[in-house]
């Protein structure tokens, strides 16, 4: 197989991808559009979608960091195969399913369970980041050559930062439901130390 | 008509039928966001949500199967035409259509009917992928001279195997509609004897 | 301004209209996914959501033969200016409000107001992309300079006949609403029409 | 990193902004497509639904308006970092909340909370194109060497130009509910005061 024919299945790969990144993003706001407001009071009825609309910042965020992680791992892969095609789509449905949990989270944010569903979904999507990204880049399978292992390695930290700042909620979840969610801004320093530790050179 | 401009034929041709793949996977979340869950004891609803959280599941399979499909498709195909234009549009009608069979699945997944109605839809979608192909390579009419006779033979394996796997579903419908649909899980055994007897070299 | 970032800005209209024709006809499906089905007689509803299913299936098939007469329309203009970017937008306004007409067409197809409605819609369309392609080939201002006349007015022809093929529709929906939209059948022998007598000679 | 990789960086951060733009122009319909119309009188209920029509035809102006802006910043562009993918996540948010303050605004149009919600959320989505074109251009960051400081300014002021047209609807809002987003047709002549002071010499 040419190097030219590699490139156009890499792009379609990026395409598609991009493609269900951009729709779970902007699907996000359904349950908003779709939300009931009664005819009089339209101010204090936006004052209680709050919490619809802080889910839908939250996810956003989320998707929109997952698709930088999934762009930079991108950045470095040349070479697809199908077994990266069928990983990529399993890491997809993470993404694709997303807007269920953030649905019901901004309906029920305080319950255990709702906390442990959406949690839990954006811990399958970095595990699957990991799985990828180890599959693609062990023994520079996929990878250009110039990728160097500490490049390797800041990708690989990209994926796993995220997911161990939402590990902690779980057991939380069932201690003080209410203030499970707020420990979620843990993937912010999680973020942040492993950018530090594992600098990525270029976007 | 130049080489070029086919090219960029071509790419539109993909980027369109990725939209629709991405956008169609990406829909089949829709019910789930749309689900009314119930103030009180959000863990069991979510819980009496599982069979259409599987026909999410099982359709973001099948539409992603049937993406790869297309891909190494088109990744043999380096021209395209009108009649191209129309046979694609064709087959992504049965994609654009599949969230309506999974919908009604995951509300009443035990009639005979409903059984049907996926499986038929899913059943056309490979009809139109082996149309597709036989089209494209009969005589090498728009595929690279480089497509083996063994590669074109592989690219029409990939749209007849999962077919093949869905077809006994139809006759157990009426005999046994709540067990038909696990009767799918056989387009698993022969995509996988299918990949076997007719390899595809490359993604 | 280069020749290449012309080919981008090119692109990126290309990309921008793809996108919105993929999801325009990938959102026919929801008036079908968000139908109520009664638990008992699933089979019967089946059948009884069959206008909607066949008002899917009619603007599936509209919308991308408008998509193949854009794509053939770029295929052969070769810059874009900010008149052509707006004169698009028009053009697409026009097909993202097509899944309109189409949901109120599935649930109310006999009444006069509808068909006017979906017909006038489709009407706009074709008036839009005879537009774009006047502005486009006047001169050959954005076109590629090996567009021959009798190309040009093949792409005019690609957007005009379908519409003449519209308008009979009109009168006939205060006469015999029931009826007026069966005469949207006409659209196939005038576009075959056009097509014979304005040949496209590539895809 | 080398200039190919650096083109393709770019090329997946516009094809991800089409996308999101794409999606978000096209959901616009989505309100209009779930509205109840009463079996008797579609063509009364159609007049009932001018509000909706027109909060759509006038959401996809704005964000037709705001894609073409964003399309002329980045054919200005030619290199990506990662702060430049977080300043144009931020400005999809934006775009992608749209739908929402539309929905609202075409079912409760003359109510102050409503007008304000629209028009803030088009303030928030001007700032951040013009944080966005600040980051990118100072002393030529991410711009190409052939980007004179007119054309810079030129994109400076198309993002500025109908933010400052939406300020003056947010007092009135408080006054007159009911006619302010009538002054919202100020952007109009402020967009062709800017492009006027502020050629933009292509697209």
């Amino acid at each position: 197989m040419s190097e030219e024919t590699d490139r156009s299945g890499l792009d379609r790969l990026m395409l598609f991808s991009d493609g269900v990144f951009a729709i779970a993003i902007t699907l996000l706001v359904l349950p908003l559009t779709d939300a009931e407001i009664p005819e009089d009071g339209v101010g204090a009825a936006l004052v209680e979608l709050w919490p619809q609309i802080f889910t839908f910042a939250l996810s956003f965020a989320v998707i929109g960091r997952y698709w930088m992680v999934h762009h930079q791992m991108f950045g470095r892969i040349v070479r697809t195969d199908t077994r990266l095609l069928t990983l990529n789509l399993f890491y997809l449905f993470g993404i694709a399913f997303l807007p269920f949990p953030t649905s019901v989270l901004g309906e029920h944010g305080d319950e255990a369970a709702v906390v442990v569903l959406y949690a839990g979904n954006l811990i399958v999507v970095g595990l699957a980041s990991v799985l990828l990204w180890s599959y693609a880049s062990y023994g520079q399978r996929l990878t250009s050559p110039d990728v160097t292992p500490r490049a390797a390695r800041a990708s690989l930290a990209g994926g796993i930062a995220p997911t161990l700042g939402l590990v902690p909620s779980i057991p939380l979840a069932f201690l003080e439901p209410g203030w499970a969610k707020y420990s979620w801004l843990l993937i912010i320093p999680f973020s942040v130390v492993g950018d530090r530790l594992f600098p990525q050179t270029d976007a």
